[in-house]
């Protein structure tokens, strides 16, 4: 029997490979995911030409995803550097990589990473388009934009971001009220430029079918982005990013018609007291689609440390419905991140997510706390730095300060740790 | 007139120096400040022997402050380089500085920082029981622990860590109850071992009356240590750590009733979804005396990142009722943090403030963010690396990536700036 997508594989009562290898490491039963793929409340973003992939679900029920962003920009053009990041990423246990390549032989680094990457792969086609045909944003076609979406799709990615919602009566709300950042959304604000300059509705919004077609050939997970996602607490929740959103549940709602897979993207800066709203607007307007979340950033004044400022909205977010996070790093608002810059971003994320899965009740994931604090509780430091996030730079901060008079505890404490003095008082060594 | 206490002073109407600091830097009127801290909802620790401090408020309603801990101990001996942490420390901003030391010459190191810092001072009086009277805890003396109390107090320590409510009856809560994590308080665990091998109670506990006798000479704010809090989420909210809340709750009101002030201390490792309950439980159980809690960490698993995992536990808690957060460094867990585990673990502490003091409304919090995206709106970017948290690593990122085309933007979009393209489209330059 033949299917288009996961959605009509599942609807059809089709087990594929990439639903396997999420029945694999997730703690749900086939006739669930079968159910939720079909509602649409689960996607599973997976090319007919990404063969690399290792099947990911991202949505209800599910371990709370990571992704990170890289690519090859004008300024930072090395694309050996991003493709290091890339596999460090995979190393470090992204769940998805989008590629943000705006500069250069965009299409060779994509397929590269498409051949190479077993992670869920994305792009945002308006970023390539503009690659590809330059910052004369209001002589871009509408088949050069489709053009450049078709490309994406062949390549293999997995899921796109596009601003379908970023319609006529969206760009009006900003227009009319005013924020205090504006659109910050890269593609969201080329979009928006050129539905100014040639005066006509978003393409992706007009011709959405031409979209899902498209999407639907190579089963390509619509990601719907929020291209008036806001840049500032002032700006959270406002009329703009709520419209858009309005029409982001609408498009949900043709694409599943489709069969077309979706995820919803959100915002970006909202105050922690307003996260929660977010999420039940999101799960509430769009149907229960997976939500895709950058941030949300609590606050807007601490660049140098958004991979904190992050951390906190996207643990606040994935306990109450977030289903997939878009890493930050500490280097927003300030310069593109580098190699170091990823890794913080990356691990900051994934306690993000991991203490969300923990507040949300997905199996699994409190047992890994448990298993640390048993090792803890026994003072096993081998076992307690194995079991770390990230074992490297648990190790390294270990290793660089040793205790004086008594292996088993550490600087912190001394020979004064409470561990060592109640419960493991009759240490003696118990590990290889 | 005279009086006792910044208590007992507001009971008789009393405008105080420190209080007069507290009304400059907070909005709240005298009236109210004088009513709450009747009341006990805020503390003002303040000896009257720390000539040089400058008045800070902790509770209801004003700014959620921030704490760093430091100290000489016996694996990092150096006096010279915690001194230079404290003077950091203040120059970042800290709102008070624990000396936490447990060898050498306390007492010379402790004089020192009550001379030049004009913050919050406290300390754990057991801590240096131990470097004063060795480790042979057995062998201490009622007299030997409350002469360390009274030395610390003419000292001019501001607030003092005393584990008062672990007594006989929360100790059994812990034998009767096992933990994946026993006692992980370093007072705590000390008090537990004396009562264990004296078959004594705890002295603290017994002698109350005594210690807010010392307390009330000298003002100093009685900090309710948690002995009993989590180190494990398995542990967190829990019958030992409920049970000692209980005791610290009426402990509370018995100081209150001498005028002495009090904060209560709180976890420790706490799941994300637990942390408001327990906020909402110490308001309650302890007469809504200022909680002043250590995290709480969100998850167990992530040592080297535990800024992190208590940023976003801080935040939560900060949100929903605590008024005080202890910094936690990314070397918790793993050794004593040095100087930049310091820097780190203030400013991810102080965001978590921060965020906490958006969501409940504090005044003047949000204005601080509306003033960084009103810089950002309009790529003002001397005023945006000025008004970030830490100027300097804002500085720093900016610097060492800095864009090719149009120094307006950063190399994050390049010249595909979407604030850029849309709302600083005429940007010349408008900074000094």
């Amino acid at each position: 029997m033949s299917y288009t997508t996961q959605m009509d594989a599942a609807k059809k009562g089709i087990l594929t490979a990439q639903m396997k290898d999420v029945l694999a490491n997730e703690a749900i039963s086939q006739d669930v995911l079968f159910e939720r793929l079909a509602k649409g409340t689960i996607a599973i973003p997976a090319n007919k030409n990404h063969k690399s992939l290792f099947g990911f679900g991202v949505g209800l029920g599910l371990r709370t995803k990571v992704n990170v962003n890289l690519g090859v920009s004008e300024d930072c053009c090395d694309p050996e550097k991003e493709y290091e990041k890339a596999v460090e990423a995979v190393r470090m246990k992204a769940d998805a990589i989008m590629d943000l390549s705006t500069f250069g032989k965009t299409k060779e680094f994509r397929r590269r990473l498409v051949a190479d990457c077993n992670v869920m792969l994305g792009t945002v086609p308006m970023y390539d388009a503009v690659a590809k045909y330059g910052k004369n944003i209001k002589a871009m076609t509408k088949d050069d934009l489709f053009n450049v979406v078709e490309e994406h799709c062949e390549d293999g990615i997995d899921f796109i971001t596009v601003h379908a919602g970023l319609n006529r009566v969206a760009a009006e709300r900003v227009d009319r009220n005013p924020r205090k950042t504006g659109i910050v959304s890269r593609g969201g604000s080329i979009l928006y430029e050129w539905m100014k300059l040639n005066d006509r509705e978003n393409p992706f919004y007009e011709d959405y079918d031409r979209l899902l077609e498209i999407c639907k050939r190579y089963d390509v997970t619509l990601s719907l982005g929020d291209g008036l996602r806001p840049g500032s607490l002032k700006d959270a929740t406002d009329a703009p990013q709520i419209q858009e959103m309005i029409f982001l549940g609408e498009l949900t709602k043709a694409a599943w018609a489709e069969n077309v897979q979706v995820m919803i993207e959100g915002p970006g800066h909202v105050p922690l007291n307003e996260i929660v709203a977010n999420m039940q607007l999101e799960k509430k307007l769009c149907h229960g689609a997976p939500f895709y979340v950058l941030g949300p950033l609590v606050t807007d004044v601490a660049p140098g440390y958004d991979h904190i400022t992050s951390a906190i909205g996207g643990a606040i977010a994935a306990s109450s419905g977030a289903d997939f996070l878009c890493y930050v790093t500490p280097a927003e608002h300030l310069r593109l991140p580098d190699l170091q810059d990823m890794r913080d971003g990356l691990v900051a994320t994934r306690i993000a997510a991991h203490a969300g899965d923990i507040a949300k009740g997905i199996p699994g994931a409190i047992e890994w706390d448990h298993k640390m604090s048993d090792a803890r509780g026994k003072l096993q430091w081998a076992n307690m730095l194995n079991t770390a996030m990230d074992p490297d730079k648990a190790i390294a901060y270990r290793k660089s300060s040793m205790p004086s008079l008594d292996e088993h505890v550490c600087t912190m404490c001394g020979d004064l740790c409470p561990i060592r003095r109640t419960s493991a008082k009759d240490l003696v060594a118990q590990e290889g």
